[in-house]
Parts: structure tokens; C-alpha cells; sequence
């Protein structure tokens, strides 16, 4: 019987508790996953993120691997009581939930899904409430790389007239694809529903501001599971009040947790979502975890081992 | 400047003004859409539908074809009084918002949207919050005709876990797929979310009942855009309160509209929407209706003609 130590942080336990011991099961691999406090010297192999409770190794003599849960390694790959194989997450499933949330929040927007939620009254409101074909709505995606890139090539293949823009020149299936100065005015003009996936950079600060965000349509709705440093909040509210923008759902923030008095959270027309659109998803990094040990324990070549001398 | 007249119920109008605009606009046909009472003489096209207020063609001397809104044409083909050309309507749109309504209810169940929309309280419910991704979901679709099978496919294409259950046995790419009565059985036992889109028959009447409702996984989540006579309504308000059945989002009923009183509009596990899965689409529909018109002008072969011999 393995000894499993989970070194996240506590409120992670839930999530990632039933994942691993599934994954585990999966792979036949018999272990026993213990909580800090647990003796050092009992612990094949550490889960490890560096938000967790261990912070020197040295007790860990009999430890086989770290196995990270991040995909970053920089706050842990110079630690000097590391001595065991280090392990980085590569999680498809970050990928694949960014997908889902966004389809899902697209096409809550597109069939005005909350209008009907918020009128179960007993009036049958068919007439003018029939929602367009998918080929009929505008969505556009910024930024085009891997995640950015899969939401809007998804989203085209459910039949939606899909822009997607990027900062330097991308050619994508199914795609109007835009790019410069010039296209992001072009792709904001025809933004019905407008999906933000761009990384935080000093270009992408506050590029939804009150002159962009007075390029879009009347009645446009945003989503940015990107990052929170690209929208200007207070642009953003403003331009909710007026009309100019219908709705916002917002699952970044430049604060997270978002504080419970920010405006956002009682805005009639913002739905915050907990940054759950492209989290590490427990379920596909125990998989990854769980293979791991069994390449460990088979002999076999780990998956993402980290070169220390590269630093990832 | 041709004249039409639109001649469907007058609460389609506010729905079919824009898109028939629209789609004569998009294809250069200069037209006036005039509402009854309009006089009868000066019609060139109808727009037609056996709901609406004309039931008597003998006055439309100068009209040149009869365009109907429906799919079915058994309620006019037979009138006597009908000698212009008649035209059906082929609606690919349909099959297009069949599969987006379903994928955008699955996607709002699969992501526990309504769990967001009901918190927006200022707490940060990250933990245990994060939904897993779609291919450890199980979705089950009972009904694998054109409707089905798109829905099928679709959702596959996502990710899901797809099982799809027909009568008889058929073959779907990235679809496990399993029929009879012992397929039935199976296919309810693994669905975490049910989407039903079989057709009215004898057989398919009250197929989720008390017996069948009881073989879905605890907390299991329903979807009709089918038809209304394929739940047993007891039993499925009674499984509701049990929590065998978690939510039911229901877009087709027994009696349409919903009575104001009946118990599904004010379940607090009930969405009710006003069967727009599978409606004939103004948008696509225009489309067509504006083309035949182009082909008629241009003395071309008009588009789903009927044959009146053959009865469609």
C-alpha cells in the first residue's frame, strides 16, 4: 500500500479527494492518501502545489517524486531541499473546460436562457421569443491561441458566425480571423456576444475600456474567463447602465477572490462565476497523477519530468 | 413592388416581419408584406399558414404561389378552393435549434449554471464547485431520428459521454449506441442527463413513468424537447420531490400552451420553456420563403413544391 501525501492547500481536499482515489482505483495502483500532518519519512510520493503546507523535503527520505499540480514549476524548482523527481501538470483539461464554459455561457446568452429562468410564471411566452439560429448571432473571440483558438473553432462547428482576433495574423477553420489595431475596432463593431481569452500582458490591460467597449453593439453580452486585468471595472458597470452592454459574466477578476462588497456581485446584469472556467480540473490531473506513480513504480519514463537545469 | 401577404397567426408577426424584411432585402426582391385584411386581388404571394385567417383562395386572382410556413401541407393540399402552386416549407433551422436548445440545456446542467445564477452573493464558492469536464458526464438521448442524432453527435463532438437509445438498433460516430427494451433499462441507468427526442406513438406514450424514472442515477437531470406525451407527468413531479430527478428542463407539454396553474410552472426543479426547441425558424424560414419568391419572379423551378396528386 502506497502513502500518498495531498500537499495543496485544505479547501482543495474535497475536489481533488474522490478524483484521486478514482484514479487511482482506475489504475490499480493500491495507495493511501494522507493529510498533513503526516510523518515525513512514510510518503511515497508528495501532490504538491506550491499554495500547499510543504515547504523543505529534507524529511521526505523515502519519497519517490514530487508531483506538482500546476503547470508553473518557478516557485518550486529551486528549492534547495528538493532532491526528489519533480513532476509539472500538463492538464488537457484546463483546455477542455475553458471550451465548456465558454459554449455553455455562449449559448446561455444565445437562447436567452435567464429570461426564461427569470419568468416561470405560468405566461406562455413563445411569440418574439423564438431565439435566432446560431449562423445568425455574431460571437467574437480575443485572442486566438490555444484556448482562445479551441472556444472559437468549437463554437463555429455549433454553426455560429464565429471572429476570432488576435494580435498578429491567425488562420483558423471556420474563422473570420482579424488582427491589429484596425481588426480589434472591426471585431468589437460585431460583437453580439463577446468571448475574452487574451493573457495578461501590458498591451491587454484594460484593452475593454470605455472607448472600446463604446464600439460594440447595443445590447452586446461579454464573457471573460481570460483575466481580470482586461476589463476596466469601471467602464464596464457604466457601460451596463447605459444599455450599451446587456450583460457580463465574468469569471476573473484582479482581485480573487472577488470581495463580497465589489460592485459586481449585486449588478443585476453580472453573473460572477468563481474562476472555475479554466481551472486545474481534479478529475484529468489525477489521471495524470495516478500514471505517474505507475510509471514510478513500473520503472518507466515519467510523464513532464522537470530538468532542473532548464527549470521546467 | 410585389405584394405579399402574411397570412400565419398575427402573434407570429412581430417575429416574421424582421426576418422576412430581412431575407427580401438580403435577395434584392422589392415587396410590401401587407397583413389581413388586405384586398385579396392584389396579392402576388401568401404567406401561409393553416392557423392563419385565410381558408379561401378563390378571391386571390392574381397570386402566384401559396407559401406555407409548415412542414405538413395535409391541412391545405386538399382545400378546393386552392389552384395557385403551393409550396412547403423544408426548415433546416429546425434541426439547428433542436441541437442548440439541447446543447445549450445540457451545457447549463453540465456546468450548474443555475447554481451560479441563484449565488450572487458576494461568497466565493470555488471549492468543490468546480464542474467536472464533459467526458466524465454522462449524457443519455433517447430518440435517434435526424433530431436525436444530431443532438447525439453534437454533444459527442463536445466531449461528452454519449449513450443514444433508438427501437432498433443504429450506428453513430463517437455515440455508444443501444436499442430494445434491455437497452432502454441500460441507457436510463447511466444517464446523468436524459434528453428525450423520440416522436408521439403508442409506444413512446408516458415511456418515463414511475417504473423507468425510478432506474436513473440519483439526481439525474431531465431535458424535453420532444414531446410532451413522452413523461408521465405524475410520476415525474413525484421523482422531483423524491430527488431521484434533480431538475427537468421541459420545452413541450400534453396541453400547449402550459395552463398558467398546471404544477410545472411553479416547481422550484422545473424550467418550463414555450416549445421553442423545434419551432420552424423565422430567420431560415424567410430565407426560403424569399428565394421561392425569387424563383417564381425569375420563372424558375420554385423550391418544395407540392405535388398535389401525391398530397405533399
Amino acid at each position: 500500500m502506497l502513502k500518498l501525501l495531498f500537499a495543496d492547500r485544505i479547501e482543495n481536499w474535497p475536489a481533488y479527494e474522490p478524483a484521486l482515489k478514482s484514479a487511482l482505483a482506475e489504475m490499480g495502483i493500491a495507495a493511501e492518501i494522507l493529510l498533513p500532518p503526516a510523518d515525513p519519512g512514510a510518503i511515497d510520493y508528495i501532490v504538491y502545489s506550491p499554495r500547499g503546507p510543504v515547504q523543505d523535503f529534507t524529511a521526505y527520505t523515502r519519497t519517490k517524486a514530487v508531483l506538482n499540480l500546476w503547470a508553473g514549476v518557478e516557485r518550486v524548482v529551486g528549492n534547495p531541499t528538493l532532491t526528489q523527481p519533480l513532476c509539472r501538470m500538463v492538464d488537457e483539461g484546463l483546455e477542455r473546460g475553458m471550451v465548456e464554459w465558454v459554449t455553455g455561457h455562449v449559448l446561455r446568452a444565445h437562447l436567452d436562457i435567464d429570461f426564461f429562468l427569470a419568468h416561470q410564471d405560468g405566461v406562455w411566452r413563445q411569440a418574439g421569443h423564438v431565439p435566432p439560429l446560431a449562423r445568425d448571432r455574431s460571437v467574437v473571440v480575443l485572442g486566438l491561441g490555444a484556448l482562445g483558438g479551441a472556444c472559437a473553432t468549437t463554437l463555429a462547428s455549433l454553426g455560429f458566425a464565429v471572429t476570432g482576433w488576435s494580435r498578429t495574423p491567425k488562420t483558423l477553420a471556420g474563422v473570420t480571423c482579424l488582427s491589429g489595431p484596425e481588426g480589434l475596432r472591426a471585431a468589437l463593431g460585431r460583437a453580439q456576444i463577446l468571448v475574452t481569452v487574451l493573457p495578461n500582458t501590458p498591451e491587454t490591460t484594460d484593452l475593454l475600456n470605455r472607448e472600446t467597449l463604446a464600439l460594440m453593439p447595443r445590447g452586446a453580452v461579454i464573457l471573460n474567463p481570460g483575466r481580470g486585468t482586461l476589463i476596466d471595472d469601471a467602464a464596464l458597470l457604466a457601460a451596463l447602465d447605459t444599455g450599451r452592454i446587456a450583460h457580463a459574466t465574468l469569471d476573473v477578476f484582479r482581485v480573487e477572490p472577488l470581495p463580497p462588497d465589489h460592485p459586481y456581485w449585486a449588478h443585476p446584469k453580472v453573473t460572477v462565476t468563481p474562476h472555475i472556467a479554466a481551472e486545474t480540473r481534479p478529475a484529468s490531473a489525477a489521471r495524470v497523477i495516478a500514471e505517474n506513480i505507475r510509471r514510478f513504480e513500473a520503472g518507466e519514463t515519467p510523464l513532464h519530468l522537470v530538468d532542473r537545469a532548464r527549470g521546467y
